[in-house]
């Protein structure tokens, strides 16, 4: 399912197999959480060069249900996307609904923050779930600590996600669909270590790395991800989640990560900073571009002023063009980043990308 | 500046010329007030075959102001759009200020519901602003008044609304402008012919009906409008102001209206009413529509059950597509009145739109 193109020792090109066509790695993936983009419809995603975006199963089950989705056939239908999906378990958005949550052995229960309904998530109801959402990737069931959290918490949280791993997979998958492990042990370099090699052995297409980007130091992250590469075999596809900001992707793909996703580009689309490869990121409410009639990088038929006018007025459209902008830079970056992969320029690439990102924001 | 097609008893086809290319006529111009339709992008309503739309002059004066148009060169650099833009003057919206407006005979005074900034519009002034915004078709500066007034009130808006399409006419256009007078009189027939008569003396190049659709029955628009007509010259193009009601536009056209604007299809479409050929408006927050999978009309990658769930989850993408589906409705209405006034059915397409627009509505 997963051939790779090129590896070197700053990151690897490759390409996924899935049900509904070929994706080529390191890739971000907007994330669709309630089955749509914050704010962009699909096919603006289509052509920017996407082919794999995310659910949360732990959303579509609340909203719409999982008897909408069975009816028309899966999120593809649902949507109106005709590329893949990958779907996060929800055990994440779970942990954070931490006052209504108890984990069981058997599993997660909480309540509907709609309407108050109680649920339960066993690792075979989410399998069953994704099975349902018609998934091309399906992510077992899993416990997410924050930061900090203790090595006895993170021990336990790490095999109790280990022996869900077991009975996610037990579950018969869809035809086609892969199916993803996901690698827990809080910020223990010993305990990462140990539930890779333990997640590795169970049956799995591919492994994620949960529970980091969750507020610990950007040094510590790296070096606990280097530890869990180091344990994972080398041919399968990793998954890093919840990591979306430029520096940190160019960085985790240069250590071997092959996929990404974050909300973080399309929320702050909402917030009006907008993404630029000559400028970085821009706060468009700012007075500077009332007067800067510079066209968008990416949509040259708008402008910055345009732009920063939408915003001012509340006008809606500005949340869709930043948006897109958004989107177009990401999908912009991907494309860069494998060139850079294959052309031996990783280290070029991560001084252009840490100084948009960082020394200009510092400056100002 | 404007070709009949084919002038029948039922209504009649035509075709405007104006500096950014044609418009077939009747048309219905999306209203972008503030330089955006809520909630499309423009190169939609371009797909959609509009090739016409409103921007409003007060509105642009005060976001982004003129300093900001004239340094870009106009609204349509400005928005990103190369086809045509008619230019209210804002007269209505001044009106509808009422608390902190006052008529003067040299203009209108009000203060800025932002800033609280005076500004003070002359008819003289109303004229450069839409210069400034490269307007297409500029309307003169006006008074309205609501429903009801007495013959007495309506006078006085009608004589200095008629002074003020002097003054307006002083001023210089833009190369190629068009310029529409504005026709008021109140409720009253014999103002509303008067007004019709000597609004026509003054060497405008369109007229447009004014102060009508604001709360008064129905059928006293459709008999003002009468009188108005016939009094008008035949060759000018007709327009009337805020009207976007599919019956009142198939009703109107049917007499002798050319052009139509309305902010009801997007404000509907932001409130989840969905246009339908098949089923007229549709509620789409009901209860019904969740498991309701048929193809949307204009956009059948998405399904009536999908749009459901993105208005239930506050999903700001639903807007978008329930906008754009509602303008796709206009597009395709009015396409068909054309061709229903060209091959002699329109009373036939009369109840049928009655038929969408009322019967179901009572019914349900």
């Amino acid at each position: 399912m997963f051939e790779i193109f090129k590896e070197t020792d700053k990151g690897r090109t490759g390409q996924l197999s899935l049900n509904h066509g070929f994706v080529t790695t390191p890739v971000y993936m907007p994330v669709a959480t309630r089955g749509a983009i914050r704010v962009a419809p699909l096919n603006e995603l289509k052509q920017l060069g996407y082919s794999l975006i995310l659910n949360n199963t732990y959303h579509l089950v609340l909203r719409p249900g999982l008897e909408v989705l069975e009816k028309i056939g899966g999120t593809h239908r649902f949507m109106g996307w005709d590329k893949n999906v990958l779907t996060d378990s929800g055990g994440f958005q779970i942990y954070s609904l931490k006052h209504s949550m108890k984990i069981r052995n058997n599993g997660l229960e909480f309540r509907s923050p709609i309407d108050g309904t109680k649920f339960f998530f066993t690792p075979e109801f989410v399998a069953q779930a994704q099975n349902i959402i018609g998934s091309d990737i399906a992510m077992q069931l899993d416990v997410c600590l924050g930061y900090p959290a203790s090595e006895s918490e993170a021990k336990k949280a790490m095999d109790v996600t280990l022996r869900w791993g077991e009975r996610f997979l037990s579950v018969e998958p869809l035809q086609g669909q892969k199916r993803f492990g996901i690698v827990q042990g809080g910020f223990s370099k010993r305990l990462r270590r140990e539930s890779a090699v333990l997640t590795a052995s169970l049956p799995f297409d591919g492994f994620a790395i949960g529970g980091l980007s969750v507020g610990e130091p950007e040094e510590l992250m790296y070096e606990l991800t280097y530890e869990v590469l180091d344990a994972l075999p080398k041919q399968a596809p990793k998954y890093m989640m919840g990591v979306g900001d430029p520096v940190q992707i160019v960085e985790l793909a240069s250590m071997g990560i092959d996929m990404f996703d974050c909300v973080q580009p399309t929320r702050h689309a909402r917030h009006g900073w907008v993404y630029s490869w000559q400028d970085g990121p821009q706060v468009i409410v700012r007075g500077k571009y009332k007067f800067d009639f510079r066209p968008l990088e990416y949509q040259p038929q708008y402008t910055y002023g345009y732009l920063h006018h939408l915003f001012k007025a509340g006008e809606p459209l500005g949340l869709f063009i930043a948006t897109v902008e958004n989107l177009s830079y990401m999908a912009d970056l991907m494309r860069k980043l494998r060139a850079a992969i294959e052309g031996g320029s990783v280290d070029s690439l991560k001084e252009e990308i840490r100084y948009q990102w960082r020394k200009r924001i510092i400056g100002e």
